[in-house]
Protein backbone atom coordinates (compact mmCIF):
# COMPACT_ATOMS: atom_id res chain seq x y z
CA UNK A 1 0.00 0.00 0.00
CA UNK A 2 1.04 3.53 0.38
CA UNK A 3 2.56 6.32 2.68
CA UNK A 4 0.37 9.75 1.10
CA UNK A 5 2.09 12.40 2.36
CA UNK A 6 -0.81 15.47 1.91
CA UNK A 7 0.05 19.25 2.18
CA UNK A 8 -2.98 21.33 4.01
CA UNK A 9 -2.20 24.68 3.20
CA UNK A 10 -2.74 27.22 5.78
CA UNK A 11 -5.78 27.84 7.04
CA UNK A 12 -8.96 25.78 7.28
CA UNK A 13 -10.30 22.14 6.44
CA UNK A 14 -10.87 23.21 2.67
CA UNK A 15 -7.85 24.29 2.06
CA UNK A 16 -6.64 20.90 1.19
CA UNK A 17 -6.71 19.56 -2.77
CA UNK A 18 -9.80 18.07 -4.40
CA UNK A 19 -6.85 15.14 -4.89
CA UNK A 20 -5.76 15.12 -1.31
CA UNK A 21 -9.32 14.97 -0.21
CA UNK A 22 -10.02 12.00 -2.29
CA UNK A 23 -6.84 10.49 -0.78
CA UNK A 24 -7.45 11.15 2.59
CA UNK A 25 -10.93 9.20 2.55
CA UNK A 26 -9.39 6.28 1.19
CA UNK A 27 -6.72 5.63 3.91
CA UNK A 28 -7.09 3.58 6.44
CA UNK A 29 -4.76 5.77 9.10
CA UNK A 30 -4.58 9.65 8.88
CA UNK A 31 -2.19 11.05 10.72
CA UNK A 32 -1.70 14.95 11.52
CA UNK A 33 1.70 16.31 12.13
CA UNK A 34 1.26 18.61 14.64
CA UNK A 35 4.64 20.41 16.12
CA UNK A 36 5.77 22.29 13.03
CA UNK A 37 2.13 24.20 12.00
CA UNK A 38 -1.19 24.54 13.03
CA UNK A 39 -3.91 25.36 10.96
CA UNK A 40 -6.66 28.17 11.68
CA UNK A 41 -9.39 25.44 12.58
CA UNK A 42 -9.38 22.56 15.42
CA UNK A 43 -8.88 19.37 14.11
CA UNK A 44 -12.43 17.79 14.97
CA UNK A 45 -13.24 20.03 11.66
CA UNK A 46 -10.99 18.25 9.64
CA UNK A 47 -12.39 14.76 11.23
CA UNK A 48 -15.48 15.89 10.32
CA UNK A 49 -14.98 16.73 7.18
CA UNK A 50 -12.63 14.00 6.19
CA UNK A 51 -15.12 11.63 8.13
CA UNK A 52 -12.18 10.00 9.41
CA UNK A 53 -10.20 9.65 12.93
CA UNK A 54 -7.44 11.79 13.36
CA UNK A 55 -3.95 10.26 15.14
CA UNK A 56 -2.40 13.86 16.17
CA UNK A 57 1.44 12.96 15.76
CA UNK A 58 3.98 15.32 17.68
CA UNK A 59 7.24 15.70 17.55
CA UNK A 60 8.03 12.44 19.80
CA UNK A 61 5.45 10.20 17.97
CA UNK A 62 6.62 11.04 14.72
CA UNK A 63 10.74 10.99 15.52
CA UNK A 64 9.79 7.80 18.15
CA UNK A 65 7.31 6.03 15.90
CA UNK A 66 8.50 6.65 12.45
CA UNK A 67 9.00 2.93 12.06
CA UNK A 68 5.44 2.07 13.43
CA UNK A 69 4.25 5.01 10.60
CA UNK A 70 6.22 3.15 7.78
CA UNK A 71 4.74 -0.08 8.69
CA UNK A 72 1.31 0.14 8.81
CA UNK A 73 1.91 1.53 5.29
CA UNK A 74 3.34 -1.54 3.92
CA UNK A 75 -0.44 -3.33 4.91
CA UNK A 76 -2.69 -0.01 4.70
CA UNK A 77 -2.84 3.17 3.15
CA UNK A 78 -1.68 5.50 5.47
CA UNK A 79 -2.04 9.31 5.47
CA UNK A 80 0.78 11.65 7.25
CA UNK A 81 -0.98 14.98 6.97
CA UNK A 82 0.91 18.26 7.16
CA UNK A 83 0.29 21.70 7.49
CA UNK A 84 1.15 23.64 4.99
CA UNK A 85 3.30 22.11 2.05
CA UNK A 86 4.99 19.01 2.78
CA UNK A 87 8.61 18.99 2.79
CA UNK A 88 9.07 22.02 5.53
CA UNK A 89 10.98 20.36 8.33
CA UNK A 90 13.90 17.79 8.03
CA UNK A 91 11.56 15.14 9.63
CA UNK A 92 9.29 14.36 6.88
CA UNK A 93 12.23 14.22 4.25
CA UNK A 94 13.34 11.50 7.09
CA UNK A 95 9.83 9.57 7.38
CA UNK A 96 10.27 9.40 3.41
CA UNK A 97 13.97 7.46 3.64
CA UNK A 98 12.47 4.91 5.93
CA UNK A 99 9.79 4.48 4.09
CA UNK A 100 12.05 4.05 0.60
CA UNK A 101 14.23 1.97 2.91
CA UNK A 102 11.38 -0.38 3.55
CA UNK A 103 10.50 -0.66 0.23
CA UNK A 104 7.31 1.46 0.50
CA UNK A 105 5.71 3.44 -1.98
CA UNK A 106 5.17 6.91 -1.25
CA UNK A 107 3.06 9.81 -2.71
CA UNK A 108 3.04 13.45 -2.28
CA UNK A 109 0.08 15.70 -2.63
CA UNK A 110 1.64 19.29 -2.39
CA UNK A 111 -0.31 22.69 -1.09
CA UNK A 112 0.73 26.01 -0.21
CA UNK A 113 3.23 27.23 2.54
CA UNK A 114 3.91 30.33 4.01
CA UNK A 115 6.90 30.73 1.68
CA UNK A 116 5.14 31.25 -1.50
CA UNK A 117 1.77 32.69 0.43
CA UNK A 118 4.40 35.63 1.38
CA UNK A 119 3.30 36.89 -1.93
CA UNK A 120 0.27 38.80 -1.38
CA UNK A 121 2.64 41.26 0.20
CA UNK A 122 3.51 42.13 -3.31
CA UNK A 123 7.08 41.04 -2.44
CA UNK A 124 8.61 39.46 -5.84
CA UNK A 125 9.08 35.59 -4.61
CA UNK A 126 12.31 35.43 -6.41
CA UNK A 127 14.06 37.97 -5.00
CA UNK A 128 14.17 36.91 -1.54
CA UNK A 129 16.95 35.37 0.11
CA UNK A 130 17.83 31.99 2.65
CA UNK A 131 14.42 32.18 4.16
CA UNK A 132 15.44 31.90 8.91
CA UNK A 133 13.59 31.16 11.60
CA UNK A 134 13.68 33.21 14.89
CA UNK A 135 13.21 30.87 18.19
CA UNK A 136 12.10 31.19 21.72
CA UNK A 137 15.29 32.18 23.38
CA UNK A 138 15.78 29.07 25.58
CA UNK A 139 18.00 29.78 29.17
CA UNK A 140 19.73 32.89 27.85
CA UNK A 141 21.17 31.35 24.53
CA UNK A 142 20.07 33.54 21.77
CA UNK A 143 21.41 32.70 18.39
CA UNK A 144 22.22 35.94 16.66
CA UNK A 145 21.80 32.80 13.03
CA UNK A 146 18.87 35.03 12.06
CA UNK A 147 20.49 38.30 12.34
CA UNK A 148 23.69 37.06 9.78
CA UNK A 149 20.83 35.76 7.44
CA UNK A 150 19.12 39.14 7.07
CA UNK A 151 22.75 40.94 6.82
CA UNK A 152 23.96 38.58 4.01
CA UNK A 153 20.82 38.84 2.41
CA UNK A 154 20.63 42.42 2.63
CA UNK A 155 23.87 42.83 0.91
CA UNK A 156 22.30 41.29 -1.93
CA UNK A 157 19.84 43.52 -2.10
CA UNK A 158 17.17 40.45 -0.86
CA UNK A 159 14.69 39.89 1.54
CA UNK A 160 14.06 38.02 4.08
CA UNK A 161 11.67 35.77 5.30
CA UNK A 162 11.91 35.22 9.10
CA UNK A 163 9.27 32.79 10.48
CA UNK A 164 8.38 33.12 14.23
CA UNK A 165 8.83 30.40 16.69
CA UNK A 166 5.88 27.54 17.31
CA UNK A 167 6.12 25.37 20.84
CA UNK A 168 3.31 22.95 20.60
CA UNK A 169 2.64 21.58 24.15
CA UNK A 170 5.64 19.80 24.68
CA UNK A 171 7.55 19.27 28.00
CA UNK A 172 10.22 21.37 29.28
CA UNK A 173 13.91 19.94 29.15
CA UNK A 174 14.05 19.61 32.55
CA UNK A 175 10.98 17.37 32.51
CA UNK A 176 12.58 15.61 29.93
CA UNK A 177 15.50 14.90 31.25
CA UNK A 178 13.79 13.94 34.07
CA UNK A 179 11.78 11.08 32.01
CA UNK A 180 8.22 13.53 32.86
CA UNK A 181 6.01 13.96 30.39
CA UNK A 182 4.01 17.17 31.41
CA UNK A 183 3.73 19.56 28.24
CA UNK A 184 3.67 23.37 28.76
CA UNK A 185 0.95 25.22 27.10
CA UNK A 186 1.49 26.44 23.45
CA UNK A 187 3.39 29.69 22.32
CA UNK A 188 3.85 31.33 19.48
CA UNK A 189 6.31 33.97 18.77
CA UNK A 190 4.56 37.72 17.91
CA UNK A 191 5.71 40.01 15.35
CA UNK A 192 6.61 42.42 18.01
CA UNK A 193 8.44 39.65 19.97
CA UNK A 194 10.63 38.75 16.69
CA UNK A 195 11.58 42.55 16.14
CA UNK A 196 12.80 42.95 19.81
CA UNK A 197 14.83 39.76 19.33
CA UNK A 198 16.67 41.09 16.17
CA UNK A 199 16.73 44.74 17.77
CA UNK A 200 18.73 43.26 20.84
CA UNK A 201 20.83 41.55 18.52
CA UNK A 202 21.62 45.20 16.72
CA UNK A 203 22.20 46.50 19.88
CA UNK A 204 25.14 44.74 20.40
CA UNK A 205 26.30 44.04 16.88
CA UNK A 206 25.64 47.90 16.11
CA UNK A 207 25.87 46.46 12.31
CA UNK A 208 23.12 48.23 11.19
CA UNK A 209 21.02 45.72 9.65
CA UNK A 210 17.94 46.04 11.55
CA UNK A 211 17.28 49.42 12.90
CA UNK A 212 13.87 51.71 13.75
CA UNK A 213 14.06 53.10 10.41
CA UNK A 214 14.11 49.45 8.45
CA UNK A 215 11.73 48.56 6.14
CA UNK A 216 9.47 45.43 7.54
CA UNK A 217 6.22 44.06 6.67
CA UNK A 218 4.84 41.95 9.80
CA UNK A 219 1.94 38.96 8.95
CA UNK A 220 -0.66 37.26 11.05
CA UNK A 221 -2.70 34.15 9.45
CA UNK A 222 -1.77 34.01 6.48
CA UNK A 223 -4.48 32.59 4.04
CA UNK A 224 -7.03 32.93 6.56
CA UNK A 225 -10.20 35.49 6.23
CA UNK A 226 -9.15 37.83 8.61
CA UNK A 227 -5.09 37.73 7.95
CA UNK A 228 -3.31 40.99 8.92
CA UNK A 229 -0.40 42.11 6.87
CA UNK A 230 0.78 45.53 7.86
CA UNK A 231 4.28 47.41 6.07
CA UNK A 232 5.95 50.24 8.06
CA UNK A 233 9.27 50.70 9.32
CA UNK A 234 10.52 48.75 12.65
CA UNK A 235 9.82 51.17 14.90
CA UNK A 236 6.14 51.99 13.61
CA UNK A 237 4.94 47.89 13.24
CA UNK A 238 6.84 47.38 16.88
CA UNK A 239 3.88 48.39 18.95
CA UNK A 240 1.14 46.61 16.36
CA UNK A 241 -1.52 44.04 18.09
CA UNK A 242 -1.29 41.59 15.13
CA UNK A 243 -3.46 39.04 17.22
CA UNK A 244 -4.08 35.38 16.73
CA UNK A 245 -1.30 33.24 15.48
CA UNK A 246 0.52 32.38 13.43
CA UNK A 247 2.67 35.20 12.83
CA UNK A 248 5.96 35.87 10.49
CA UNK A 249 8.00 39.03 9.46
CA UNK A 250 9.49 39.55 6.74
CA UNK A 251 12.98 42.25 6.54
CA UNK A 252 13.01 43.78 2.88
CA UNK A 253 16.05 44.34 0.89
CA UNK A 254 16.22 46.73 -2.09
CA UNK A 255 12.44 47.43 -3.34
CA UNK A 256 11.54 47.98 -6.90
CA UNK A 257 8.65 50.39 -7.76
CA UNK A 258 6.30 47.90 -7.84
CA UNK A 259 6.76 46.48 -4.84
CA UNK A 260 6.72 49.98 -3.35
CA UNK A 261 3.69 50.72 -4.69
CA UNK A 262 1.88 47.09 -2.92
CA UNK A 263 3.58 47.34 0.43
CA UNK A 264 1.46 51.29 0.32
CA UNK A 265 -1.50 49.35 0.50
CA UNK A 266 -0.19 48.09 3.51
CA UNK A 267 0.97 50.55 5.15
CA UNK A 268 0.45 51.21 8.94
CA UNK A 269 -1.33 54.17 8.87
CA UNK B 1 -18.33 41.61 -6.08
CA UNK B 2 -15.47 40.10 -6.13
CA UNK B 3 -11.98 39.07 -7.89
CA UNK B 4 -10.92 35.89 -6.66
CA UNK B 5 -6.38 34.89 -7.78
CA UNK B 6 -6.30 31.48 -7.40
CA UNK B 7 -3.63 28.76 -7.54
CA UNK B 8 -3.64 25.19 -9.18
CA UNK B 9 -0.85 23.90 -8.43
CA UNK B 10 1.13 22.52 -11.04
CA UNK B 11 -0.99 19.36 -12.21
CA UNK B 12 -4.27 18.62 -13.03
CA UNK B 13 -7.90 19.57 -12.55
CA UNK B 14 -7.83 17.87 -9.38
CA UNK B 15 -4.78 20.00 -7.61
CA UNK B 16 -7.21 22.81 -6.93
CA UNK B 17 -8.53 23.50 -3.83
CA UNK B 18 -11.33 22.80 -2.57
CA UNK B 19 -12.59 26.08 -1.46
CA UNK B 20 -10.65 27.10 -5.13
CA UNK B 21 -13.17 24.41 -6.66
CA UNK B 22 -16.18 25.51 -4.71
CA UNK B 23 -15.04 29.38 -5.69
CA UNK B 24 -14.42 29.11 -9.39
CA UNK B 25 -18.06 27.58 -9.17
CA UNK B 26 -19.56 30.51 -7.92
CA UNK B 27 -17.93 32.91 -10.77
CA UNK B 28 -19.43 34.31 -14.03
CA UNK B 29 -15.90 34.72 -15.09
CA UNK B 30 -12.97 32.26 -15.39
CA UNK B 31 -9.79 33.82 -16.64
CA UNK B 32 -6.49 30.96 -17.19
CA UNK B 33 -3.65 32.71 -17.10
CA UNK B 34 -1.54 30.98 -19.78
CA UNK B 35 2.16 32.12 -20.12
CA UNK B 36 4.16 32.07 -16.75
CA UNK B 37 3.60 28.61 -16.41
CA UNK B 38 0.92 25.40 -17.93
CA UNK B 39 -0.63 22.51 -15.83
CA UNK B 40 0.25 18.69 -17.03
CA UNK B 41 -3.33 18.74 -18.91
CA UNK B 42 -5.10 20.60 -21.43
CA UNK B 43 -7.39 23.39 -20.42
CA UNK B 44 -10.59 21.14 -21.37
CA UNK B 45 -10.34 18.70 -18.66
CA UNK B 46 -10.22 22.35 -16.16
CA UNK B 47 -13.67 23.36 -18.27
CA UNK B 48 -14.84 20.25 -17.75
CA UNK B 49 -14.29 19.67 -13.96
CA UNK B 50 -15.31 23.29 -13.72
CA UNK B 51 -18.51 23.01 -15.75
CA UNK B 52 -17.30 26.24 -16.56
CA UNK B 53 -16.00 28.22 -19.92
CA UNK B 54 -12.41 29.39 -19.39
CA UNK B 55 -10.83 32.20 -20.90
CA UNK B 56 -7.19 31.56 -21.93
CA UNK B 57 -5.37 35.27 -20.63
CA UNK B 58 -2.32 35.16 -22.46
CA UNK B 59 0.68 38.11 -21.75
CA UNK B 60 -0.79 40.22 -24.36
CA UNK B 61 -4.55 40.13 -22.69
CA UNK B 62 -3.77 40.48 -19.06
CA UNK B 63 -1.39 43.28 -19.72
CA UNK B 64 -3.55 45.24 -22.17
CA UNK B 65 -6.76 43.95 -20.38
CA UNK B 66 -6.54 44.02 -16.93
CA UNK B 67 -8.63 47.09 -16.64
CA UNK B 68 -10.85 44.57 -18.10
CA UNK B 69 -10.88 42.37 -16.05
CA UNK B 70 -10.78 44.59 -13.07
CA UNK B 71 -14.53 46.78 -14.60
CA UNK B 72 -15.96 42.71 -14.82
CA UNK B 73 -14.94 42.56 -11.16
CA UNK B 74 -16.86 45.52 -10.19
CA UNK B 75 -20.31 44.00 -10.87
CA UNK B 76 -19.64 40.19 -10.66
CA UNK B 77 -17.14 37.39 -9.40
CA UNK B 78 -14.63 36.45 -11.60
CA UNK B 79 -11.67 34.14 -10.81
CA UNK B 80 -8.41 34.46 -12.03
CA UNK B 81 -6.82 31.24 -12.13
CA UNK B 82 -2.94 31.04 -12.22
CA UNK B 83 -0.61 27.77 -12.63
CA UNK B 84 1.40 26.99 -9.26
CA UNK B 85 0.88 29.42 -6.45
CA UNK B 86 -0.69 32.79 -7.25
CA UNK B 87 2.34 35.29 -6.73
CA UNK B 88 4.88 34.22 -9.04
CA UNK B 89 4.92 36.72 -11.37
CA UNK B 90 4.96 40.60 -11.19
CA UNK B 91 1.82 40.79 -13.61
CA UNK B 92 -0.55 39.43 -10.86
CA UNK B 93 0.64 41.57 -8.35
CA UNK B 94 -0.02 44.46 -10.92
CA UNK B 95 -3.10 43.11 -11.75
CA UNK B 96 -4.52 43.43 -7.72
CA UNK B 97 -3.18 46.62 -7.68
CA UNK B 98 -5.38 47.93 -10.05
CA UNK B 99 -8.07 46.11 -8.54
CA UNK B 100 -7.21 47.76 -5.25
CA UNK B 101 -7.15 51.53 -7.20
CA UNK B 102 -10.92 50.60 -8.14
CA UNK B 103 -11.94 49.82 -4.86
CA UNK B 104 -12.78 45.89 -6.32
CA UNK B 105 -12.35 43.51 -3.39
CA UNK B 106 -9.76 40.98 -4.26
CA UNK B 107 -9.53 37.38 -2.65
CA UNK B 108 -6.54 35.33 -2.55
CA UNK B 109 -6.58 30.91 -2.49
CA UNK B 110 -2.84 29.72 -2.42
CA UNK B 111 -1.82 26.55 -4.23
CA UNK B 112 1.81 25.05 -3.93
CA UNK B 113 4.25 26.07 -6.03
CA UNK B 114 7.88 24.79 -7.89
CA UNK B 115 9.41 26.40 -4.91
CA UNK B 116 8.24 24.49 -2.47
CA UNK B 117 7.53 21.17 -4.37
CA UNK B 118 11.13 20.78 -4.64
CA UNK B 119 11.53 19.79 -1.45
CA UNK B 120 10.69 16.28 -2.66
CA UNK B 121 13.89 15.99 -3.58
CA UNK B 122 15.05 15.58 0.05
CA UNK B 123 17.17 19.75 -0.03
CA UNK B 124 15.90 21.69 2.67
CA UNK B 125 13.94 24.61 1.53
CA UNK B 126 15.65 27.16 3.87
CA UNK B 127 18.69 26.11 2.87
CA UNK B 128 17.69 27.78 -0.73
CA UNK B 129 19.20 30.79 -1.52
CA UNK B 130 17.72 33.36 -4.23
CA UNK B 131 15.64 31.63 -7.49
CA UNK B 132 17.09 32.09 -10.91
CA UNK B 133 15.54 32.05 -14.02
CA UNK B 134 17.63 31.07 -17.36
CA UNK B 135 15.87 32.02 -20.22
CA UNK B 136 16.15 31.33 -23.78
CA UNK B 137 19.04 33.70 -25.29
CA UNK B 138 17.34 35.69 -27.58
CA UNK B 139 19.65 37.13 -30.80
CA UNK B 140 22.67 35.99 -29.29
CA UNK B 141 21.80 37.59 -25.46
CA UNK B 142 23.16 35.43 -23.07
CA UNK B 143 23.30 36.82 -19.90
CA UNK B 144 24.93 35.93 -16.97
CA UNK B 145 22.76 36.43 -13.91
CA UNK B 146 21.70 32.74 -13.45
CA UNK B 147 25.31 32.04 -13.16
CA UNK B 148 25.92 34.77 -10.52
CA UNK B 149 23.28 34.21 -8.40
CA UNK B 150 24.34 30.53 -8.07
CA UNK B 151 28.41 31.81 -7.38
CA UNK B 152 26.61 34.01 -4.82
CA UNK B 153 24.33 31.77 -3.28
CA UNK B 154 27.26 28.83 -3.24
CA UNK B 155 29.47 31.20 -1.30
CA UNK B 156 26.67 31.13 1.52
CA UNK B 157 26.34 27.29 1.23
CA UNK B 158 23.47 27.56 -0.18
CA UNK B 159 21.41 25.56 -3.37
CA UNK B 160 19.63 27.48 -5.84
CA UNK B 161 16.09 26.53 -7.29
CA UNK B 162 16.93 27.13 -11.46
CA UNK B 163 13.12 27.87 -13.27
CA UNK B 164 14.20 27.02 -17.10
CA UNK B 165 12.14 29.49 -19.76
CA UNK B 166 9.06 28.93 -20.95
CA UNK B 167 7.59 30.53 -24.07
CA UNK B 168 3.76 29.85 -24.61
CA UNK B 169 2.92 30.66 -28.23
CA UNK B 170 3.75 34.23 -28.56
CA UNK B 171 4.14 36.47 -31.51
CA UNK B 172 8.51 36.80 -32.47
CA UNK B 173 9.91 40.56 -31.34
CA UNK B 174 9.72 41.42 -35.13
CA UNK B 175 6.20 40.36 -35.97
CA UNK B 176 4.76 42.16 -32.54
CA UNK B 177 7.04 45.45 -33.99
CA UNK B 178 5.49 44.68 -37.43
CA UNK B 179 2.26 44.95 -35.72
CA UNK B 180 1.84 41.35 -36.40
CA UNK B 181 0.42 38.61 -34.13
CA UNK B 182 1.69 35.80 -35.61
CA UNK B 183 1.86 33.04 -32.31
CA UNK B 184 5.49 30.71 -32.71
CA UNK B 185 4.84 27.26 -31.17
CA UNK B 186 5.26 26.68 -27.84
CA UNK B 187 8.95 26.40 -26.94
CA UNK B 188 10.12 24.80 -23.18
CA UNK B 189 13.86 24.35 -22.21
CA UNK B 190 15.00 21.46 -21.11
CA UNK B 191 17.20 20.12 -18.14
CA UNK B 192 19.78 19.82 -20.56
CA UNK B 193 19.98 23.15 -22.30
CA UNK B 194 20.06 24.72 -18.95
CA UNK B 195 23.12 23.42 -17.90
CA UNK B 196 24.81 23.76 -21.40
CA UNK B 197 23.50 27.44 -20.77
CA UNK B 198 25.25 27.42 -17.45
CA UNK B 199 28.77 25.42 -18.77
CA UNK B 200 28.76 27.81 -21.77
CA UNK B 201 29.38 30.45 -19.20
CA UNK B 202 31.81 28.50 -16.71
CA UNK B 203 33.61 28.21 -19.87
CA UNK B 204 34.06 32.06 -20.12
CA UNK B 205 34.50 32.99 -16.74
CA UNK B 206 36.13 30.20 -15.16
CA UNK B 207 35.21 30.62 -11.60
CA UNK B 208 34.42 27.22 -11.16
CA UNK B 209 30.93 28.08 -10.01
CA UNK B 210 29.09 24.97 -12.55
CA UNK B 211 31.15 22.62 -13.74
CA UNK B 212 31.41 18.79 -15.29
CA UNK B 213 31.61 17.74 -11.23
CA UNK B 214 28.67 20.38 -9.79
CA UNK B 215 26.31 18.08 -7.71
CA UNK B 216 22.63 19.21 -9.07
CA UNK B 217 19.08 17.59 -9.20
CA UNK B 218 17.40 17.80 -12.38
CA UNK B 219 13.28 17.77 -11.90
CA UNK B 220 10.45 17.17 -14.64
CA UNK B 221 7.09 17.34 -14.16
CA UNK B 222 7.12 17.91 -9.92
CA UNK B 223 3.61 16.68 -9.05
CA UNK B 224 2.85 14.94 -11.51
CA UNK B 225 1.94 10.81 -11.66
CA UNK B 226 5.14 10.21 -13.89
CA UNK B 227 7.55 12.92 -12.20
CA UNK B 228 11.63 12.32 -12.57
CA UNK B 229 13.85 13.60 -10.16
CA UNK B 230 17.55 13.01 -10.94
CA UNK B 231 20.43 13.94 -9.09
CA UNK B 232 24.22 13.51 -9.94
CA UNK B 233 27.14 15.39 -11.43
CA UNK B 234 26.36 17.86 -14.24
CA UNK B 235 28.34 15.49 -16.74
CA UNK B 236 26.07 12.82 -15.70
CA UNK B 237 23.22 15.08 -15.92
CA UNK B 238 23.79 16.29 -19.10
CA UNK B 239 22.76 13.25 -21.42
CA UNK B 240 19.63 12.33 -19.54
CA UNK B 241 16.39 12.75 -21.24
CA UNK B 242 13.87 14.06 -19.05
CA UNK B 243 10.92 13.82 -21.41
CA UNK B 244 8.32 16.16 -21.53
CA UNK B 245 8.07 20.19 -19.71
CA UNK B 246 8.03 21.57 -17.61
CA UNK B 247 11.75 20.83 -16.29
CA UNK B 248 13.70 22.49 -13.42
CA UNK B 249 17.11 23.00 -12.25
CA UNK B 250 18.77 22.83 -8.99
CA UNK B 251 22.25 23.72 -8.08
CA UNK B 252 23.73 21.98 -4.58
CA UNK B 253 25.29 24.31 -2.68
CA UNK B 254 26.82 22.40 0.96
CA UNK B 255 24.89 19.13 1.39
CA UNK B 256 23.72 18.06 4.65
CA UNK B 257 23.60 14.47 6.28
CA UNK B 258 20.41 13.50 5.25
CA UNK B 259 20.31 15.94 2.19
CA UNK B 260 23.07 13.63 0.95
CA UNK B 261 21.03 10.87 1.79
CA UNK B 262 17.53 11.23 0.08
CA UNK B 263 19.50 12.51 -3.12
CA UNK B 264 21.46 9.29 -2.89
CA UNK B 265 17.69 7.81 -3.76
CA UNK B 266 17.20 9.80 -6.92
CA UNK B 267 21.50 9.22 -8.48
CA UNK B 268 21.62 8.64 -12.11
CA UNK B 269 22.39 4.75 -12.13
Amino acid sequence: MTLYMIGLGLYDEKDITVKGLETVKKCDYVYLEHYTSVLGVKVGKLEHFYRKKIIIADRDLVEKQADEIVLKAKTKNVAFLVVGDVFSATTHTDLVIRAKEEDVKVEVINNTSVMTAVGITGLELYKFGKTTSITFPESGFNPTTPYEVISKNKLHGLHTLCLLDIKMAESSKEDLMKGVKNPLPPKFMTVSEGINYLLEIENDKKQNVFTENTIIVGCARLGAPDQKIVSGTVKELLSIDFGKPLHCLIVTGNLHFIEEQALEYYRKR
